[in-house]
């Protein structure tokens, strides 16, 4: 075994609106941390100007007990074969960007770029609940739904970069309309917390039941909202939350009978919400199941601290890089 | 490069009714071949007994030219980790049968098992419309929906040996009961023989129109028969196979999104259609795919011929048999 204990990696996660960097050790410690604005550097190489001089002064000062390994960098529609950036919607940068090249060339060292939610799956591998785990599927519900998906101890990446859209699978043919791909009855549409918002709202315009929610103009109720409701005891907001596990859970069948995972890690906003959620997911799941997959898939939380884990994801990049490329 | 030039394989194929089997050089041609039923041999130790007794005078007859490198297996609910067939709804052996270690002993060589879905997948990248390709996904559309996933030049096994069921995929939530796993509105429940001979009875129930398929009782309805109808221009009959395809191209789309395979290859005798199910799946394929995946995926169909393929894919196991176990 290489001994990696005098070696750090960057972690770098590129959000529309912020960006987060860590310094983080083999171990999975992040030694010094930060974070500057993504908005408002229309130019990708302001925008890199700005990440060094963020960076810069924490390498110098660990420079000389460290070697840097690397960088690693998770970023929306970020492609790990061509190490681009590829069109992404909620970026500024518009085309296609070569960040592995740029940042390769600012800072000598070697750098490694995928997509978010794949990121967050090899930092779950490395330091969180899928440790030793050699197929696992994790599952990011936000914003928006992301995935990553592993298969025989390698991430899935497929042969353009661009495997684990799970969030754009069609789960009700002909059915919601995503606001921003136009495909109709996607899971995003649903298990997102944009889609909970919108289950809301329509559940309310349909019902005649009394509900905490109706105090609320719907364009003020939120997931958080939500969420409080259901807390309340509030049995519309406890219905939005079960649709929403039925509909996970059909999803989350489909993709074990692809890909058979020890478990499916679940992380992000969404998952706040507990037992709400879990409950009628892991039921729909277990019955949408053949009988040989049925009850021994875990599914389970992530364990690694949300503001964290996406710092942890892009730096465990880093230590699968091989040492002579 | 090891040479294998000097090597043969056996490939075996075990289906409910027949069993196929046969020999076959590391450029997949088959040297001899014959097959024995399957039914008939309610004792297991029976059977491979007479399998045996097939294939011993085969590889005597060989032995003096080539050196038998070992045997592959494909058989329903075959397990690649533990060598054993469990629980297999259509053969007459009950419970879990431990087939590898039986036919290691018998034979005195190795063996490997694998369903017969993944066989054919290795079979086609190999032998097959494969060759070269590191992530596509095979399809096999018979009287059952079968399927074997590649990803990063690898079958995907899961963590159990079963991924890759995606015939029980469910693509019409709450649709049409599947005749045996009492599943809702899976794949299998439409694009099998058996769902499309379901679609054409469901259709011509609901139709007021002329049609070809009306001259025949619903139970003397097959596949063939829609087919023939279909050639002959039959409106209805061509309806079925619009509405198969797309129920088909709905599916392959979510599959895309998982794994994003180079290509799709399709097989089985259903794919017997042509054009008619093979326009509608790749126009609602392309509908529901996210625009990064659209126009690039190849939908394609097999190249190995229908009666050598299992033999062939069993047999490929085998070369990927590391030297020292």
């Amino acid at each position: 075994m290489l001994d990696l204990s005098n070696q750090l990696a960057i972690g770098i996660d590129i959000g529309g609106t912020n960006t987060k960097y860590g310094i983080v050790n083999h171990r999975g410690e992040i030694i010094q941390k930060g974070e500057l604005k993504t908005e408002g550097y229309p130019n990708i190489e302001d925008y890199i100007e700005a990440v060094y001089a963020k960076l810069k002064p924490i390498v110098t000062s660990v420079s000389d007990q460290y070697t840097l390994k690397g960088i690693g960098i998770g970023a929306p529609n970020g492609n790990y074969y061509t190490g681009t950036i590829d069109y992404a919607p909620n970026l500024e940068w518009k085309g296609r960007i070569p960040l592995v090249k740029m940042v390769t060339e600012k800072f000598g060292v070697r750098c490694i770029l995928t997509n978010d939610a794949n990121a967050a799956a090899v930092g779950e591998m490395m330091y969180g609940a899928a440790r030793g785990m050699r197929d696992f599927i994790m599952i990011t519900l936000g914003t928006g739904v992301g995935s990553g998906i592993v298969a025989n101890g390698q991430l899935i990446y497929g042969h353009d970069g661009f495997a684990g859209e799970l969030g754009h699978t069609i789960i009700r043919p002909g059915g919601r309309k995503h606001w921003s791909t136009d495909l109709d009855g996607s899971l995003e549409a649903f298990c997102s917390a944009t889609g909970i918002v919108m289950t809301a709202v329509e559940l309310l315009e349909k019902s005649q039941d009394e509900s905490l929610l109706k105090k609320f103009k719907p364009e003020d109720i939120t997931s958080k909202v939500v969420y409080d409701c259901a807390q309340k005891g509030d049995a519309l907001a406890k219905e939005v939350y079960r649709f929403t596990g039925q509909i996970l859970g059909e999803s989350l069948a489909n993709f074990i009978m692809f890909s058979s995972p020890e478990a499916i890690i679940l992380f992000g906003g969404v998952i706040k919400a507990g037992d709400y959620i879990l409950k009628p997911t892991r039921e729909h799941m277990e019955k949408n199941l053949l009988p040989i997959f049925q009850n021994k898939v875990k599914l389970i939380f992530s364990e690694l601290k949300e503001a964290d884990a996406a710092i942890l994801g892009a730096s465990a990049l880093v230590w699968e890089l091989k040492e002579n490329p």
